[in-house]
Order: structure tokens, then C-alpha cells, then sequence
């Protein structure tokens, strides 16, 4: 057996799940990604003790070191190196283990704020799932086929975030100037509002600033909640298609 | 008249709503499991009077023991005893008498905490209305059509939640460290918040936590409205296979 | 001209809208409507001076008489006499001049609850405005083809509803018993989350009650939010029948 | 080239998109516009130093200038110039330039009030983005399909919330007088609830109005949910009509 028929057998247990190596490959790597975003989770909870920092830190070493050797794999057997870097998930593969090298070699020290960028990097490594995810596909022809309704909906939408803003700060500022400062206090009260959420830290107390806002929900309740089930029957109609092509 | 036929006479009675016996006996069960439900919610008020408390304990005394004797005739009609027992339903419904039995022979005062679980475990007795409904198939149907979207949008959703939690962690943990200590409190904030109920127990209160809200909003809310919407859709187009079959 | 035509004019203007005549009459029962429930809103303003509270209620008084006058006009020029009176705008129209003589002649003022009860009862007046609105018939077609669905989806949403309630109560009355002490106090609180309003008056604070809650959102939203997606598509299917049968 | 030529070369430019001058032209109005929403917004941060707000001022003189240079332009290629000065766009146009030379000339200074009223009027310009967007004629095919249900719902709405408004004040009013005093504080109560936006700033706590609001969101739910549905359909459908159209 050639060196080429070595690389070939390789290349087919780590791009695809045909064989039972391929999918064992996959979901080694799988468990992997999820260990790590466990580690990074329980990382973050404050006054843990030194035995289970270190602990932690110790299985995070041992994934990135997987991740490490996976990534130098995937750049080995790749039929063309350079489309396999610079692709989206080849970034992500780098920058799901760039970090802790970063700080290894002690550029992760020079800044507390860096050194928290960096940390929040690896959650990218959740997006890794998607690849063995074959559903997206179909979401994105739903996606092609009501992009035009989708970005009228969004730039409705902003626009109007923006009236509503401007329009609640007019009548709120006067009487509630530590909440409705500026149209920027009214732009948070507006994506709260709009998308129904509603926290109840920031709310009109006036008159005018209740008839508004109730004028503005019989609009922008509408706008918002629309792209949703857009998205939906074009999912349908992307299974129709399909079902259509494979008969 | 031999014995097998007066079985499957009672069996007629029990298992089927043919007959005007069957319906009653339907209904009878029916009632039994909402009084029953009744007791327990009203048990749960604190401060209730010692009278009331005897009374709301003898109900219950009365549902459990017509409960024990329709599981016997169940078992005793089955024509499969074990399929019965070991079916979802015949698992519910000894679940809905074992907590009585256990508490009575003493084995519920071991603990307060058992107790209290035992004591939920009885309004699994709701789940048995399901039988009364054949609706509920036509649901099925339609589930298994959009089985694949569901379980990538509850992927999808799930995903956008961690980044979610990690995010606001990122940006606000810095300025509410009691609010937003680790990414775990990230995520009850990213489930309240991408779900728009919006307790307002924690929300974001940096420029940068507030963009990030904003940003986050304007992809999640579609993400998790879409799913009833396609659900809604299959539901229109599981009643036109039906329509076709029986046509 | 004889009697019975001269009735039968009056029936014309008074039930229909075909004429000038008739569209004027229902313009002006349309707008004592408005003015009705105007003042009623306007009453309930604490505080008022007396020589308003006195305008109200003389305005309040022309408009009962007017609806007297036009109850007694509907009862005179029906076919059938007593079908209008059983019927549910008749019932409707009679409750809302009825309160008013209940207090000219004294029964109001024997409980001021009474009394509060009645002046509710007022506001069903609004329901008349129904009358004038022909695409209602529309919609109760699509309620129709879909009234399986609906009552599925009811049942489904009392027994989710039902089982947060048990839920919540066993994991945080505990930590929080004045405000999860009963199953009927996590009634309430299923009922605000799971429609996602969030007022944020009662919310989980352990990690039992945050992973359950977090549960139930992703299955619960999805139960509340198909009907409206379930009747929209019906209301399209019965648009598209209204048109087949019109061609 | 005699002047009619070189009035039609102009006009071909401001009012259409089809030659790179054209794009040019709207696209450079189309950053003004930014530009000028990006400086109101900024210029209502209170505490700005000196410095800041004078660099504002002379940021928004230039887009006012450009803008009137615009407007004049506009009037002066028209075909028809009434037809463009009395046009939507046209007013808005104006309104866009009008409150800044209001201000230059006195009248601002009148009041206080009259001078925010003004200021909010410039942020009308946004609306004029809308010209660049060809989607939203098919948004208002699919509206003139559903424009009856879309009438039907909304007044079903009023209604709605005109009743859970009512209601809530007869429940409530007795034990919170300050939050529920009148219907008008009924009518905040239920705008806020029935979106589901849920601020927390008044919400029912007597038995009472807990129970109705459980009826009135069951029901209520539903009809502020289905116009978004009904619109998505109706979107989809207009989408095939344009194709059916077009091939």
C-alpha cells in the first residue's frame, strides 16, 4: 500500500461518516467539543476551589491538545491545504485552539480585557456542530427564497426601533430624564418593547408616552413576528422542491 | 354465558367507548382523575384547618382506592396482562397509586423530601386524559413530518443560547457580578430573554451588553417563533393527507 | 299605505343597511356606542368634580333612553318577537339598558358591589358593534375547520399549564413560600411564563426551578404559539373556499 | 444641448437609479440621511461638553443644506412640480429642511416644547429611505389581499382590550386604587399584557383578576398572534401571483 492510498484511507475517516471509523472519528470529536464548552462553562463560576481549577484546567490542556492534533490532521489529509484553512470552519478550528496558545506563551497575560476576548473565542467551537448538522442545508434554501422579504423585514424593523425610539424619548425625557436621557436610552426601551420581552426596567409613565406605545405595538408587533412565519411556509415550500427533485 | 365472554364483556366496557357502559365508565375515570388533581392542588395551601385537611385526605383515600380497583380490572381484562403493565399508560397509572401505598406502609415518612416527590409524581395522572383524546394522533402526524426542522431548530436554539449566555457573561459579568457571575447565570438570562418572557430579575445594563441584546434579539426571537409556525403548517397538511385517505 | 308596510318600512331601516336610511340609523347606534362606553370609561376616573361626575351621568342618561327606545323599535318591527328577545344581540341590548333602571329604581344601591357588578355589565354593549361586521362570518368559517385543532390545543395548554404549576411549586416553595406556597400560586406563574408575558412579579431563584423552567420553554412555548399560526392557514383555506364558491 | 435636454439629464439622475450617476446621487442622499439620524440621536445625550455639541450643530447645517439643495433640485426636475411639492415624499422632504430654518428665524425660540416638537419631526426623513426599497410594493399586495382580516383583527383587538380593560378595573381596582384607579390604568394594563410584553409595572394580585387574566390570555393570545400569520400567508401568495405574472 502507497503513501497516497494511506492518506486517501485517512482522509475518508476523518471528512466523511460512510464508514464506522468515520462516524466514530466524528463523534469522538463531538463529545470533545461539548467537554470543552463544559470546562469553559463551570471555569467561569466565581470562587471555585484551587483542586477543581486545576482539574479543569487540566482536561481543557487535554482537548485543545486533541483539537490541536484533529486540526494538524484535517490541514494533512486535505486534498487542497490552503481551502481547508482559510475556509469558515478552518477558521474556526483555529481560533477554537489560537487562544490557549496565545496564553501559553504568555500574550494572554499582557491584559486582563485580552485575556477574557479570548476565553469568550473558544465558545466558536459550538458552530463546529453545524457540520454534522445536514438539516442547515435545506434552512438555507428556505433562507434564498425569502431573502428579500427577510431584509425588507429587517430594515422595517430598525426603522422602526429608530421612530420609536425618538418618539418615547420626546415623551418621556421630561419626566423620567435618569431612564430616558437620550434617543440611545430610547433605542434599548424600543428592542425591549418591540420584541415583546418587556424587562420592566425602563417603561413610559406618561399619557402621551402610553397612547404611543400602544399605537406602536398594533404596528411593530406585526412587523417582528412576520419573518418567523415567512421562514416557515418557505420551509414547506423548500421540502416541496426537494421531494420534487429526488422523484 | 362461560367466563371468557363475561371478561370480554367487562373488556368491552373498560377498554372501548362503543357502548353507552364503556362511556359512562370513561367518564367516571375521567372525573375521578380531575377531583383527584383537585385534592392535591388545594393540599399544597398552606394554613389550611385540620378539619379541611381530614376531609381533602379522605377524598383522596376514596380516588386512590377506585383508582387501585380500575388498575386490577385493567390488568384482569388485558388480554396481554404484561403489555398493559409495561405500556405508558399501564406505567402511569401505577405510578398514580404506588406514592398512596408507599406513604401507608410507612415508607414515605423515611424522608420530607420524598415525600414531596412522591407526592408530585401523582399529577402524572393528568397525562392520562391523553387516552380520551384521539386528536392527539393527528398531531403525531404531523410531528413526523417536520421531525428533522424541529430537532434542527431546537439544535439551533440551543446553540444560540449558550452563545447567548457566553456573550452577556463577556460584557456584563465585569459590572453585575452578582447578576451575571458565570456563564450559567448567562443562560438563565439567555432562556428568559430569547423566549421574551423577560422576568427583569437580570438584564444588561453596559452600552456594550445592550448592543450585544439587541444584535442577539434580532436572529433569535425568529429562531424560536419559527418551529410553531412550521408545526402549524404540517398540521394543515397532515388533515389534507387524512382528507385524501379517507376519500 | 297600510299598517303592516308601514312596519315592514321601519324593519328595512332599522335591520338593514341597503338604504341611506338604514345606514344612518346604524352610524348613529354605532356612535351612541362609542359615546356610551366613553363616559363609562371617564367615570371610573377617581377624583372627578362633581360638575363633571353631573355631565356624565346626564349624557349616560340620554344615551340609556336611546337604546330603550331602540330596543323597544327592534322588538316591535321583528318577524318573530320573542326570537329577538332569546337571541344573543337581544340578550346584549337588554343588559345594556337593564342596569341602569335596576339603579333608577333603587336594587343598585342595596350592595355597592351590586352595583359595581352591573355598571361591568355595561361594556357588553361593545360586543354590538359585531353586528356591523360582515368578515366576522369568515372567521367562524376558519374556527370550523379547525375546531379539533383548537380543542386539542386548549387541552394540551390546562394540562401544561397544570403540570408547571405542580412543578414549580415542588421546587420552589421551599426557597420562596410566600411566593410559590401553593400549587395555585404556581397557577399564576404558569400562566404568565408560559404566554411569555413575564411580568416578573414571581419568578424561579433555585437551579431546580431555572433548568425546569427552562425545559418547559422550549416544549410550552411551542403548544401556546401553533394555534394563531393554525388559524391564520385556516383563515387562507376559507378565503380560498369563499372564492370557489363565488365563481 | 437646448435646456429641456439638460432639465431630462438631471432628472434622469434624482429620480432614477438606472445609470451610475443616478446610484451615486441616491446613495450619497441615502448617507446624508444617516448622517443626519446618526447627529439627533447623538445631540440628545445630555452632558455633552461644548466642543461636541458645536461640531453637531455644524454637522446637521451641512445635511440641512444638502438637503435643501436636494429639495429645490427635486422640484426643479418635476415633471409636474405640484405633483412632487404635495406628493408623500415631498412633505416629508420639506418637513425634513422646515424645523431648521423654523429655528433660524425665531420661531424655535418661542418655546421649549414647540423646539423638541420640531426636532422630532426631522427624524420623518427616515421614512424616505423607503423610496430606495422596490420590496415594499409587494408588502402592500399582500396587505390589500388580508386587508378585511387585518381590519376584522384589529377591532377585534380594540374590543378585546377595551373588555380586559374593564375587567381588570372591576377586579383590581378595589385593592390596588393607585395602580388600577380607573379603566384608563385598565387600558395600559391590558395593552401591556395582551402583546405579551409583560413590563411588571401593574399586574393583577386579587384571585379574581388573576383568574381573568388566565381566560383573557387564553383567548387574547390568539387574536394578537394571527395577523402576523395571515400576513406571512398572504406574503407568500403574492409572491406566486408576481411569478405567475412575470412567466
Amino acid at each position: 500500500m502507497n503513501r497516497t492510498t494511506y492518506i486517501e484511507r485517512i482522509r475518508y475517516v476523518v471528512e466523511r461518516r460512510d464508514s464506522w471509523q468515520g462516524r466514530t472519528f466524528d463523534d469522538f470529536v463531538f463529545g470533545m467539543i461539548l467537554l470543552s464548552l463544559f470546562t469553559f462553562t463551570l471555569r467561569t463560576i466565581p470562587g471555585l476551589s484551587g483542586q477543581t481549577q486545576s482539574f479543569l484546567h487540566w482536561v481543557e490542556v487535554i482537548t485543545v491538545v486533541l483539537f490541536t492534533f484533529e486540526y494538524c490532521l484535517r490541514c494533512f489529509v486535505a486534498l487542497k491545504r490552503s481551502k481547508y484553512v482559510f475556509s469558515f470552519f478552518g477558521i474556526i478550528d483555529l481560533l477554537a485552539i489560537l487562544p490557549f496558545y496565545l496564553m501559553l506563551f504568555g500574550f494572554g497575560y499582557i491584559d486582563g480585557l485580552i485575556l477574557r476576548v479570548v476565553r469568550v473565542l473558544r465558545i466558536f467551537r459550538i458552530i463546529r456542530l453545524f457540520r454534522y448538522n445536514q438539516a442547515v442545508d435545506r434552512l438555507q434554501r428556505a433562507v434564498v427564497i425569502v431573502k428579500e422579504e427577510i431584509i425588507m423585514f429587517a430594515v422595517l424593523s430598525l426603522i422602526l426601533i429608530y421612530l420609536a425610539a425618538a418618539g418615547i424619548w420626546y415623551f418621556e425625557s421630561a419626566v423620567q430624564p435618569d431612564k430616558f436621557g437620550s434617543v440611545l436610552d430610547g433605542l434599548w426601551w424600543a428592542v425591549v418593547t418591540l420584541t415583546t420581552v418587556g424587562y420592566g426596567d425602563t417603561y413610559p409613565v406618561t399619557g402621551g408616552g402610553r397612547i404611543f406605545t400602544f399605537l406602536l405595538l398594533m404596528i411593530g408587533i406585526g412587523v417582528i413576528a412576520i419573518p418567523p412565519g415567512i421562514i416557515a411556509s418557505a420551509l414547506s415550500k423548500a421540502r416541496a422542491e426537494q421531494d420534487r427533485e429526488q422523484s
